[in-house]
């Protein structure tokens, strides 16, 4: 190794982005949207739209099979493969499944992966066209392609957004990340405690531990919009948190944000387990990822048509112009900025 | 676990895709070919079809970072990729590049590696539209889809080849293989020895650590078919060593194979490290994997025409009648069975 030695931690992912953003790839003049949206956007001969995208999901990063059944971890990455597609307005059809397994585990738990694959793959409409497995020595690594289709006047980029729009959001926040700190205190309690052969009885927290395991991908928020003919301005979907959301999609339309605290929509149960944790239930809407719900805008004029036929939707802020900052007013009046929060 | 607990290692890669066999998919009427070739198909409205197909490749399974240099590695893992798509005779446009990485790698390795996939799509004309960064705790593991196009009257399947075809493989055989044993000896060599310091002079052997280190995929064949407007009747890429892929496309055809041993195309520089490691230079040819040349099967009478045009080809062999079997008559006119090779 070099005397300049640079290890990745060091200059963290968005430090790695930069570095690979050096390079000038090779450029086809039907490619409308490559790196930087949920997904790539190719133009067919027709004018209709392609999109693909790529996501990967590590043992020990994004799962852990101690408390994740397989069934449950097969559902959940074809829900998030196929939510960067819909976060472009646009309809997922196929994906391929690449799995890279360590040989000491079981070939049911493979089964079990394959069977939550393919029952989500039913649920939306989506076949499994292809894949690949190979072996690894230490972990499970699973890499989903998703391929969809859109036509040109419907699909929505991050970088729409004008000042002014509203910032609606679909579901309710945190809940995922509430399921996973309820998750986590039970492998902690059964790892200082051993394995008494008794499983722990999460019924209690059913609604946020699903949030967890089994997220669904909001297929019903692109066929409203497809139906009442609405087409947001601007979308994108929440893996990594709404504040990292909020500012990647304001960042790319070019405009600030401004959030109101009390408008979050969190769900009761959500509440009872920040609560418990003695933790702040905000901090999980704004910084918990993995919910799947899609984060959009829409002009102010066509909120209210629209939320008449889609029910489950929340307006929790609007685009401001640049210069204005990305703020958030609390529930007591305060205005943060963004950079204050985390 | 459970008391019949199977690992995957007892039932090795065809069990476990048996076990996934069991499930099925949703299915989409444009979806012309799901699993079980190159690449997936699906029609588009026009009647153009789509390419689509997923590569993993993994540290300690697919390469060894103690002999190969990064940016080998990226322009290698496109060059596979895109293969699969030429294999459907068809042209790849754009890929998508996930990776999973340990923090501990250097910001110059993730440099080196994308300098090689950005130069391997500058070659091949193929445009990086996407992909994924993620930590990984053990080792790198890279996933990367390709999509391609390809006409309708175009493409190849691996199951159209006819009985009476002539079997031709494109430039030579065994010579990543070659390469291979080369760089695992250099490295036998410095963990015996240690690190002298001294990088081992392989000048000798150039072309065979190119082989494996850098492998073209094969445009050019695909180019020349196009212009001679002749098409393969089946194709598949040399990934697992040409026995493995002729069975392949032998058993997707329903036919037999007949392979002519004197035939194989080897070169010289391949023969001297077989001969070298005191080895058998011809299953260096018939079970080396990685060569990424192609393998194809054309009428006989337009074998003759189209070598005229591309000279880098060899009849290697002729599909035969089913209840024929797959067989081999060696340089001493003996006929063996596949089965009796391995």
């Amino acid at each position: 190794m070099s005397e300049e030695f640079k290890s990745i931690q060091s200059v963290g992912r968005n430090g790695l982005l930069k570095a690979i953003d050096q390079f000038e790839s090779f450029s086809n003049q039907e490619t409308i949207k490559a790196i930087g949206d949920d997904a790539a956007v190719i133009r067919e001969e027709n004018g209709n739209l392609t999109l693909l995208s790529l996501d990967t999901f590590v043992e020990g990063v994004h799962f852990d099979i101690t408390y994740t059944p397989f069934h449950h971890l097969g559902y959940k990455i074809i829900s998030a493969a196929i939510s960067d597609i819909l976060a472009m307005n646009g309809k997922p059809t196929s994906v391929l499944v690449s799995m890279a397994l360590p040989n000491r585990q079981s070939v049911q738990m493979v089964e079990d992966l394959y069977k939550g694959i393919y029952a989500a793959g039913h649920e939306y409409e989506v076949e499994v066209v292809g894949g690949d497995i190979t072996a690894n020595h230490s972990n499970i690594v699973i890499t989903i392609a998703t391929y969809g289709k859109a036509e040109a006047h419907e699909i929505a980029f991050r970088s729409g957004g004008k000042e002014g729009d509203a910032l609606c959001v679909t579901g309710d926040l945190g809940g995922a990340l509430a399921g996973l700190r309820v998750l986590m205190r039970e492998k902690k309690f059964w790892k200082e405690h051993g394995d008494d052969g008794i499983q722990p009885d999460l019924s209690e927290y059913e609604f946020v531990v699903k949030r967890q395991l089994v997220p669904k991908a909001r297929v019903d928020l692109i066929q409203a919009l497809k139906e009442e003919e609405i087409k947001p301005s601007a979308m994108i979907d929440l893996t990594q948190g709404l504040i990292n959301e909020v500012s990647e999609l304001a960042g790319a339309s070019g405009t600030g944000a401004y959030l109101y605290q009390a408008a979050l929509p969190i769900a009761i149960e959500t509440r009872h387990v920040a609560d418990e944790m003695e933790e702040d239930v905000d901090r999980y809407a704004l910084f918990g990822g993995e919910d799947l719900e899609l984060l959009f805008t829409l002009p102010e004029k066509e909120v209210e048509r629209f939320a008449e036929h889609f029910n489950d939707l929340t307006v929790i802020g609007r685009l401001v112009p640049k210069n204005e900052g990305m703020k958030m007013q609390t529930a007591e009046g305060e205005i943060i900025s963004f950079d204050d929060l985390s």
